[in-house]
């Protein structure tokens, strides 16, 4: 996402430390006392603006989400529409998913959703896309036995390399769709970036699989 | 395939035994010598009209290829073109895929085609998808180690289904195309049912699977 620089985001930011959780490394193992319930955690890594963490935490109020963005620039707006609805089982972190290991303890993540992540189109830039095995070992770390990746994208090289890194995982496809929006699938929410592009007339893919 | 019932089928297909193979279970663990080399022998199940296998020999004429077809009145069309062309690396069978382990020896086969499979989309259906688990148990048997299917289709349905089948399987995606005649593969050669599908548009799905 290019976006303008924000000045103002670094002070708006600092406003909210309710939100947006600062030195989430801290939390380790413990952001279960953080949210004040039991409830399961899913995370989404490259939340962007946010819009589709807000909606299934309103759709689903006994799950916490923790929304994950790399950019001060995104994270900013994502944390504004937060501010806005004041869901309480939100949190938003401004980290890079490399670090994600340093934040949750073994097992302490129920569900991984990855939206519209960066194509990295070049063969160079393989180990920069979410779903490399580098990142899949880094989710299996964190995440509860059995647990799953829920994958959304329109792009079609990313979605055929992702099957394919999946598999060689050795993760489970319990799930796929070729075109989410001719589908049965209930309750979806729609991202920022399926938005924009299933209103070009993009396809979107959606993919399901599980840790074994 | 709906075609009109051909009476002068069985005769013609009487005249060729050495194109259409009769009582092919007699060959079985004995297809090289048939076919008089020690080259390796690849399958494909649901021949139709032939164009493909009789494709794939003229371009490999270093592999032996076996075309499968239950409908009689399909496979004689399958034989009319061979017989015009004379390919030595190519037998047709007139049997169920349901049959192959009967007629092939265990690890006699280095490869499964499956092109434009029947999608039967009812549920009750499933167990006569030539992606169900049980055919895959049959192609596991009959392929040498590391055998692959390859597997084209424009069904998104079965597509879908067949990817979370080979996965639940235990297979591994090698290479997954969700656009054929979009992509950079090389030497594709065209069944019937490819040409009338992607004429009208249709996308085009390929899969390459490997048991473990
Ligand atoms: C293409 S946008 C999609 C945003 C949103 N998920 C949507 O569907 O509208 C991808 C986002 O992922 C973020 N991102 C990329 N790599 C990341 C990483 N390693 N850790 C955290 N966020 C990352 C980017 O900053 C960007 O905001
Ligand atoms: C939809 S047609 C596709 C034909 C050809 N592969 C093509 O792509 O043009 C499927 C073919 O598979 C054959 N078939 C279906 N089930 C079969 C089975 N169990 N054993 C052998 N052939 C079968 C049908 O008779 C039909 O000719």
């Amino acid at each position: 996402m290019r976006l303008r620089n924000k000045p103002w985001a670094s002070d708006f930011i600092s406003q909210y430390p309710q939100y947006l959780i600062q030195a989430p490394e801290n939390q380790k193992g413990k952001w279960n006392e953080l949210f004040g319930n039991d409830n399961p955690i899913h995370i989404e890594v490259g939340t962007g603006k946010g819009q589709f963490i807000t909606g299934m935490a309103k759709q689903n109020p006994n799950i916490n989400y923790i929304g994950i963005e790399l950019s001060e620039n995104v994270v900013v707006l994502a944390l504004q529409k937060l501010v806005d609805v004041e869901l309480p089982n939100v949190k938003l972190l401004n980290v890079n998913a490399n670090d994600l290991t340093n934040i949750f303890e073994k097992g302490e993540v129920g569900q991984v959703y990855l939206n519209f992540s960066d194509p990295w189109p070049k063969k160079r830039h393989i180990k920069r896309r979410l779903t490399y095995k580098t990142f899949l070992a880094l989710y299996e770390t964190i995440l509860a036995d059995k647990g799953e990746i829920h994958f959304k994208t329109d792009n079609q090289g990313l979605f055929e390399y992702s099957l394919m890194s999946f598999s060689e995982y050795g993760l489970l496809l319990k799930y796929v769709s070729l075109d989410l929006h001719n589908s049965n699938m209930e309750g979806n929410i729609m991202t920022e970036y399926e938005e924009k592009f299933s209103k070009k007339g993009q396809r979107i893919y959606r993919v399901e699989v599980q840790y074994k």
